[in-house]
């Protein structure tokens, strides 16, 4: 499973695995793939920068990646309070009366949280330099193409740049702004995600960017079969994220069974693309929470970044309550075979065997 | 590319084309794959037994299939006229009123259709009766399951039985029921479509039925790449529809040259999954016809089979008129790689050789 990738980045095997979990991060670097942290729940640049320190220390000098929440054109900001001001009354009642209606009980005395700055510009960006003080070999975007300067930013620094694409028309954009690598980002993907599957959406992004640029394959990728047909389609690599939810390293960072129970018994049809999580349409795990903004009487999602502002307590609510009917998440559909609980490194053995046992079989018809 | 299924139908390569077209089917039947007869275009018997006879031949001895639309439970039905009365006549109306707003002219004098009765439990049954008096391999049967004594009389006859399925549990039922052959349908394909993807739904689907049921991957499939996926992910074989749309050899049915344009234009974003076609979930090309029903003052699609039968005429009507931003076809996301009119040979020839290009590939990696 030798791709031009791993010697750029000097890994073993072209699987990146997007986390908000070091523990996990650390485990993918230290298996041969490449662990890529997600950023987005830091609110603090100090609480990055401790953990970029702790994944410094922990991944037997490996390689690893940063991920970041960006947009390209520098959004209307302001302080979460400024941003609060803009929520209409009919959104905070609606998500109060069906906080109450589902039973989820406040937070415990002395929690709580300004919600997910993470999705504000400035916030990403401050992530981007302190990532930079660091020594991560990539810097991805959630959001697609981050700006310019900070594309030049991690380059100076020798970092490459990743940016997630849903149609060939963002990819090209993305390349023409300086992106090295794209991740095709198919419909199946958990989180932000367009309506283009990854069996037709892979393969256009390869044609359309052509032989130079590597194209990273997401979106329903948790079996070495799916590595296999990813690459089959044209991808250098595969970019997974949901597969690492269930593992036993995740768990260092969620601490709800429930949360966990929710995914161990969900299918692949108990997943939803919805516009509740940011305000952009990202694939949920289908909770009640979720049945609730689809019924008549729901408001509409507002945009991003008032969407994750309004709902960012009632998540911290609902995910430390532990109540799996009742959770928020994003997750791909490949939740639907992820049954038990696994250390990173069996899960990466499973990639790696069934992806081999699978060009074997190919190559034998 | 031989797998099992190649010796069990005596075929070539295991790719498996949909289409309404004997043209189309005769053409893919003589390149080495199976041809697969759409009948539920067929009104009259006796018509779908002539276009068999000549099937019969047209494909020097080669195998072919017959494909029928048959709910498993008998729903309730009667003569067209019956049904029509059960329309609503808001429906009616919007119907006109859009046509008329789209600048559709009426069918020209003489021409005009009673609805495609195909849809019909009666007519579907009339059309295995019809089939299995010629030689059809394979009876395929794009709503699931067909009823058991159907399965019966086509195995009695020597004739496999393949369904469309959507999802690991549907496919299970279908083997309790004695299908031969699932055919997973993955959510990127055209025409009656779940909700998941192919590279999450196929190899959920192999899994469930284990290794003595083959699976035939569908949705996404135009290209070698795409086969070669689709075996990774452990199907058996292909099912292909939309690629032949915009063969010379469909041209014989469509003389809509606006049709053709369109689906050479349209990029894998132009399609929309929706219940205006039948009454159930299936994938159709975006026009100005889609567009129309997802407005707010328009009327909920109808159940199956009143939908298509409130619908017929307005198809019939846009598809003659040849205007390509106004016409009606299920089509999947793939059509975004159909860009230019191809013999069926050629687009067979291209399949096998970037087939055999990506496995090399892979396995040199």
């Amino acid at each position: 499973m030798r791709t031009e990738l791993c010697d750029r980045f000097g890994i073993q095997y072209p699987i990146f695995a997007f986390t908000p979990s070091e523990h996990v991060a650390a485990a993918v670097s230290r298996a041969g793939g490449l662990g890529v942290l997600g950023a987005v729940r830091f609110n603090e640049a100090d609480e990055l920068d401790r953990t970029l320190d702790w994944l410094d220390d922990n991944t037997d000098g490996k390689p690893y990646g940063v991920d970041v929440v960006m947009p390209m054109k520098v959004p209307t900001e302001g302080k979460a309070i400024d941003l609060k001001a803009m929520i209409p009354d009919e959104h905070i009642s609606f998500v109060e009366r069906t906080l109450q209606q589902l039973g989820v009980p406040p937070l415990p005395e002395g929690e709580g949280r300004d919600g997910v700055l993470g999705w504000l510009h400035s916030v990403a960006r401050s992530h981007v330099d302190v990532a930079l003080n660091h020594r991560p070999v990539l810097i991805a975007n959630a959001l697609g193409s981050p700006p310019k300067d900070v594309i030049d930013q991690a380059h100076a620094a020798g970092v490459q740049v990743a940016a997630l694409a849903g149609a060939a028309k963002h990819a090209l954009s993305h390349v023409a702004n300086g992106v090295d690598i794209i991740i095709a980002q198919g419909y199946e993907a958990g989180g932000h995600t367009g309506e283009i599957a990854s069996m037709v959406l892979t393969p256009e992004i390869v044609d359309a960017v052509g032989p130079d640029v590597a194209v990273l394959g997401a979106g329903g990728i948790g079996r070495g079969r799916q590595v296999a047909a990813s690459l089959a389609l044209g991808a250098q690599g595969v970019w997974t994220g949901s597969v690492w939810l269930t593992t036993e390293e995740y768990q260092n960072l969620n601490t709800n069974a429930g949360m966990t129970e929710a995914f161990l018994r969900a299918s692949s049809a108990d997943t939803v693309r919805t516009r509740i999580y940011t305000g952009k349409p990202a694939r949920l795990l289908k909770t009640k929470w979720t049945e609730a903004w689809d019924e008549e009487k729901a408001p509409s999602p507002l945009p991003m970044p008032l969407q994750n502002l309004l709902v960012a307590d009632a998540h911290s609510r609902m995910n430390s309550a532990g109540n799996p009917d009742v959770i928020s998440m994003p997750v791909g559909q490949i939740v639907g075979s992820m049954n038990e609980v696994r250390p990173v490194a069996e899960v990466m053995a499973d990639l790696i065997n069934e992806y081999e046992e699978t060009v074997k079989r190919l190559s034998s018809l």
